[in-house]
């Protein structure tokens, strides 16, 4: 099968690499010249326009800087699109990637959307992962030459902005995670504890946070936020000894404040009882 | 080996069941009366003052509501506390932990601190934690006792406010991440995702944040924040993305836009290259 790869940034060029390496003649395009040099010396053919390139790979992937760009490059191919099967790999809001897809259908192309959950050197890694969004006959037609690219990929919508909010999920309890053990970092290095130690010694622990999420993920989606331990009368104390601590030594206290206040209101809202799920409320509010 | 349990809350109880099924002789007591009904029914002693409690136990492991009322019981047995060893596990900020330890110093006993990282029902689980901070030669000789809270314990420093370090350090992380995960299922249940579905999905990415964890440890450390991969520059689209999404999905956007502001602000200060970790200069901030 030809494939085709329009945008060479870091990510683009180990997708292309991936496609070469699993033997597809692939053919690449990139805005900025000179980015197709190593490429074309593992075989790959560089084409002069996006027109070209889209006109040779039976399936073209799309990785650029947003989708406003990516709409337009695949605009310049004109009428070259119809009857291609695009993957669009770009990051962006499920509206933008949407609006790409349903402009795409418009032109008589396939359309998958791909959201990438590693750092270029993962691509191809067994451990990858790639969410998709689209029709599940296209994805399961593309299933071998896609697999290249990360060793674990699944369609999770036929709707192609459902895999971008998957990508987003992620991130966001990335970021709380990360948030979280950077203000605990500077608890411990204001007391001289090494970081490195303490995860060493409190590893068992660590895993275990992600442990709680199935139970939280289900008092969500059931609307049913009471249970029997570890309600949000229980966080309240720790939470507040949290931020006591954080003053007393110099270290921000607006970080746990802000859980603090979350758990504080819950409480007075009537919720002492509840699973901190309750909080939803607070995130989901309009 | 004689034990005596202080406080009979839920937590106190649980310890003070895993103690008589270890087969010590066990004294109890608590400030209301008619906790200890169950407790006696198994074969525990029911002391009518602390003074008598702490008398007839070798060990003295004391659960109360804050380091306060702590003090002010053990400062009740008198001089019945010299040669007695006290294990506290009551819950508080580090440095009142160490104004008992001294004082419990003071009168002639043996102090550790333990910081019990389960809820009650886990208390003699496998899979429990406590942490504990204080002499090794005093955390040697419980060994067997201590052994019966918990599967897992660890002696983490001589110093009792460490293990409570510790504690925060985990439930601070906790927070970040169910903070994250709450605002993500905001943005799935907006779209009609069921969390746990996504879950079962995004299973391998999610155990996947924890791994991030040593390396930022690392930097944190060693000081070190230049990062081939994944540096503040990357995250600062992604996270600009999510605040987007969320604002016109209405859902909250002030917390990823928290998070949006310190990595725009530390790309602002030259730190666009730089690991994720770099932000450890706000949140150790005095």
């Amino acid at each position: 099968m030809n494939v085709t790869v329009i945008g060479l940034g870091e990510m683009g060029s180990a997708l292309a690499s991936a496609f070469l390496k699993g033997g597809h003649p692939t053919t690449v395009w990139n805005r900025t010249p000179g980015r197709a040099e190593a490429l074309v010396a593992a075989g790959a053919e560089e084409a002069a326009s996006v027109r070209e390139a889209v006109a040779a790979g039976e399936l073209v992937v799309v990785n650029v800087k947003g989708n406003t760009v990516a709409r337009e490059l695949l605009a310049s191919a004109g009428d070259a699109l119809a009857g291609r099967s695009v993957v669009n790999l770009t990051d962006g809001t499920s509206a933008e990637v949407q609006a790409v897809a349903e402009w795409v259908a418009g032109r008589g192309a396939e359309y998958l959307h791909g959201q990438i959950m590693t750092i270029a050197p993962g691509i191809g890694h067994p451990d990858a992962v790639v969410f998709y969004g689209g029709a599940s006959a296209v994805y399961e037609r593309f299933d071998a030459v896609l697999g290249l690219l990360s060793g674990h990929k699944r369609l999770v919508a036929d709707d192609p902005g459902v895999p971008v909010l998957y990508g987003m999920a992620v991130h966001d309890t990335m970021w709380g995670t990360l948030n979280g053990f950077l203000h605990a970092a500077a608890l411990l290095s204001s007391e001289g504890v090494e970081v490195g130690r303490f995860l060493d010694d409190a590893g068992a622990s660590m895993k275990a946070l992600i442990s709680f999420l199935p139970s939280i993920a289900e008092a969500v989606d059931s609307g049913e936020h009471a249970v029997e331990y570890g309600a949000l009368k229980h966080h309240l104390p720790s939470v507040e000894d949290l931020v006591r601590e954080s003053r007393e030594r110099g270290v921000d206290d607006a970080f746990p404040g802000f859980t603090r206040d979350l758990v504080a209101e819950a409480v007075d809202r009537g919720h002492a009882d509840d699973n901190y799920s309750r909080l939803i409320e607070h995130f989901a509010r309009r």
